[in-house]
């Protein structure tokens, strides 16, 4: 009986792996509707680099120091290419985990970081800088010990990813023409049907993210897990969009998208420590701070991030992370447990901070030694699309523009339209 | 050991949901792909709203008059906001397939509906109207007592929404330019390839939609729904685009394309009822059936339906209720059951149309009592994402016309055009 | 117990199941972004019609043909629309993956082969070609008894989808204007995001082709085939982008897509039977052969093959087969086993290529007794959409051209042009 339960246990966790690694098709969907056509394929290319990189990388490396046996708390020290451990299974889960947050950079320093020099990022995250967090809080690391809790990663992956897009978007710069003067530019995404796909995209792959990290069938906990997520992201959209609509007199279509994902990064602390309510609680306010983090970034700390990366996966992932202290039905404050918790979180979250805010800083730093971290200026305003890949994203013949209503013999006109076409 | 098998059921029921979920990313895409791209963003804001509004309302209410403990058979009347249940997973499941039921209607009303109109709408339907119909089949109502079989939703779900979608279409009226005098105008929707990935990703979702329903991972039954949701969508596609090949002497590509929905909407409600050659035949009639639909609507009715939703997921969904009445193994009048079981199905559907018929239209003139259901010509004629979001959906730079086969160096070329774009 | 545990397998190749069927999304967008948007609207409904077709002629006869009581060895003879047969789940299983096996020659034979042409072939590769090869490998054949080794079909599925690719293309011959003189041109896809979406999605239903094919859900061995999976895709997708980069002197986007699935090909038959550093191995080959075969398909053989198909199914394939005779952990020849098993895998794909060319080719050949294979030249200067379906892939209003950063108060003016457009 325990081999049938192992055998529902594994097929649930591969089956959160497999909804997981879709989400690299979400991340580069949406990060190519809001950007510019003219980087499209360097969009893409960093995304599926970025996922196979990442997983080779955590193969042989990063697996090991998040999950190997602990020094100090601070580091996991064997199990290189997963010599000597027979959990496959796991590492493949913690895998597609360990690319998601490296990914996350891609987006805040599209259109005009160099692909060689995030490439080396990316090494440099997947490698060592996200494992250790890792290790800290789910590899029996020193938070773990201090009783940190973060489920299924709102800190522990997209808070070092937001950090490090930070720091990176920081370093690297804003878009030409994204600010001039005082006024602040509108930069805009080419293709709203990609975004929200995307968006749809790492939606239904949240669902195994959270929901896989249960890393067991639970027939309690899981459905709990499932649920929060559903209503987080939920009540995300729906404060994004009411916000928006007060606050710019419109629904926002982009805020919005990026609400879903708000509350989606938002709950991923918790999920399997809140109430249905409590989770509801938490995407509305998700939605409400990115909304006006994303302002800030924007307009007062003049950080040009094209995806909104950093308000998305930071913010949220530190409200996320803290409402645990608030939100958790054994211990949260607003269940009677004080302030213990949240204190906890406290340090959680600014160790992280510190410690993403370091190595991303040194390794950028260090790749600037030897090579620049952008493109140069003709390659940015030609577009990476041809300087890094001599190509371009779409070819389009024969698109009708001002498509009006037509008469229903429109096919046979059509038809002729062809015909005397080729005549010519 | 039952505690293990409560385990596989549960994780079953939660991927039906995660593939029920992903259907919203479906009707997004097929919605996009079949109206015009000046109306995009607000179609996919509409999807997204959709089910995010209706997670909550159905969470808040619709649940408990879905499932609750029934007054007189009508009703359900406990559980609000899941007071007092236990059955999260059950619930997630049955969430999701509430949005599905709104979102049909999102599509006959595409292009001229008023966002916040149809979001009340919204409101109403999956909070109250779908989880009555809801009650009466699946929460142990009358018509559940009488015997109805509909397994999974080819009117619970289907033909309520697409009763929604005919009542909303027809008081609203069509779209600008649809009907001038005796003449019948085709509007031309956008992008035929996201209404074809619309399409697959439906269908994926139909998988956990029928396969799903079962509630419990049945060795014997899951199988059996899997194959006729596969091989009925599959006969639908065939009949269609052989039909459309005799009456309009081609292969129509979005005629086909519904024919796919219009298979699956017919199969939902016997897919664990009957044979594989039952499903076979339920299909080939689907897709002949919605396309002389589709031509009704349009023609004959004038009834403006952007996407054919009232085809598709009406009258291919009362085509699948009542065909259990034919095909059903047990009972069936092809399997000597007699007319007993196809009687009780037109009694069902008779009072799906009813109830929707009266409830929705009741909505839409209420709502019309303090504002309008549909946008302002100018706004129409200029498109609902300028006009309520105030933007737009694609932005294309440096997209070539015409790309005829070029010479291998190419790229060098494009390398060379892009130093002297950038030089000027 | 035991009826827990066929419960959790038949979910697991259920699973399995809808992957693959999701895969069919994957092909039709890979190959309508590396096509012209000319020929869209067609390579769609080719996509759909395949696996619609496919999986009823699978049904009918292609199923009894591949598993039913072997006559010699050589083929199956009972269980015609699986009479007699209650693994329903199987079946589906195995029919999603006949489809696939088809679909693979759309792609080589796009912008040019007559629809009606490319249906006939359908039938004859689901219902006898592909299922023939199958028996012998899967069913308890020839090649079975032998000692063959294909675990998930780098050989039984790709190799043979691939070797009809490439009879057909070469017997229709290159598209207008891929050739002339000399001189070889390109003819550049229209839609790069379109082809990478398809690519996630397709190494998302390879998890599914390749986990499935356990018909079990294995603890020890599901985790073992998606881990390999991951990291021999991952591998590929490195060693393409790297080898590009060399040869190119820039990382090539289409050529790195489809390195993704020359990798995914390449470990699909050993995914249950190599290691992890092994799996690693043979993606990192298989990215670089099937680079230098697209060239040499393209440029020395002149084969126009749009999309690659017979590099990324065909070399990867013959690769992947024989890889097992190098790398499989029990009797390779990379650990002390020799050269028995990889000979045997030599006559396995020696067979499969011959069977198949004969079978496709004859076909083919009949085919053109009756009707044409291509389409007339003026048919195809038009495109495909016009002259097959008398319409068009595309339709898009108010597209803007060239956008440069705006200052933040666009909206607002966007709404005023929105105004006077309306005015006029």
């Amino acid at each position: 009986m325990e081999a049938v339960q192992s055998s529902v246990d594994m097929i649930w966790m591969m089956i959160g792996a497999i909804l997981v690694f879709f989400m690299h098709a979400g991340f580069a969907m949406v990060e190519t509707g809001f950007t510019r056509s003219k980087n499209t394929v360097n969009i893409l290319m960093k995304n599926l680099l970025t996922v196979s990189l990442g997983s080779l990388l955590y193969f042989i490396i990063g697996f090991a120091i998040m999950f190997g046996p602990s020094a100090f708390g601070l580091i996991g020290t064997e199990g290189f290419a997963l010599l000597g451990r027979e959990d496959i299974g796991f590492f493949v889960f913690q895998a597609v985990f360990a690319a998601t947050c490296a990914t996350i950079i891609s987006g805040a320093v599209a259109e005009r970081m160099k692909l060689s020099s995030y490439l080396i990022l990316v090494v440099a995250m997947t490698g060592v800088i996200y494992p250790i967090v890792g290790h800290w809080v789910w590899g029996g690391g020193w938070l773990a010990e201090l009783g940190y809790i973060d489920f299924a990663g709102s800190s522990v992956v997209h808070l070092t990813g937001a950090v490090g897009a930070l720091i990176a978007a920081w370093l690297i710069g804003p878009r030409i023409g994204k600010y001039s003067g005082h006024s602040v530019n509108v930069i805009p995404g080419h293709s709203v049907p990609l975004g929200a796909l995307g968006v749809f995209i790492l939606w239904l792959g949240w669902f195994g993210f959270n929901g896989g990290s249960t890393l067991a069938a639970d027939p309690t906990l899981v459905p709990l897990v499932i649920a929060n997520t559903l209503l987080a992201a939920s009540a995300a959209v729906l404060s994004t969009a009411l916000y928006t609509k007060l606050r710019y007199k419109r629904i926002d279509a982009s805020l919005t998208l990026n609400g879903a994902l708000s509350g989606l990064v938002g709950i991923t602390a918790g999920c399997a420590n809140v109430s249905l309510i409590g989770a509801i609680a938490i995407g509305l306010v998700s939605g409400v701070l990115m909304t006006e983090s994303i302002r800030f970034f924007d307009v007062k700390a003049r950080i040009d991030d094209p995806v909104g990366a950093i308000s998305v996966h930071g913010i949220a992932g530190i409200w996320g992370t803290l409402a645990v202290g608030l939100f958790d039905v054994a211990n949260g404050a607003f269940y009677g447990g004080g302030v213990s918790v949240i204190t906890i979180q406290f340090i959680g979250v600014a160790a992280i901070i510190g410690w993403t805010t370091l190595t991303v800083g040194g390794s950028l730093l260090t790749i600037r030694l030897f090579t620049s971290l952008r493109v140069s200026k003709e390659d940015e305003t030609i577009g990476l699309d041809y300087s890094e890949h001599g190509t371009q994203a779409y070819v389009l013949q024969d698109v009708f523009k001002g498509a009006e209503p037509r008469s229903n013999d429109f096919a046979h006109r059509l038809t002729q339209l062809g015909k005397s076409v080729e005549a010519k």
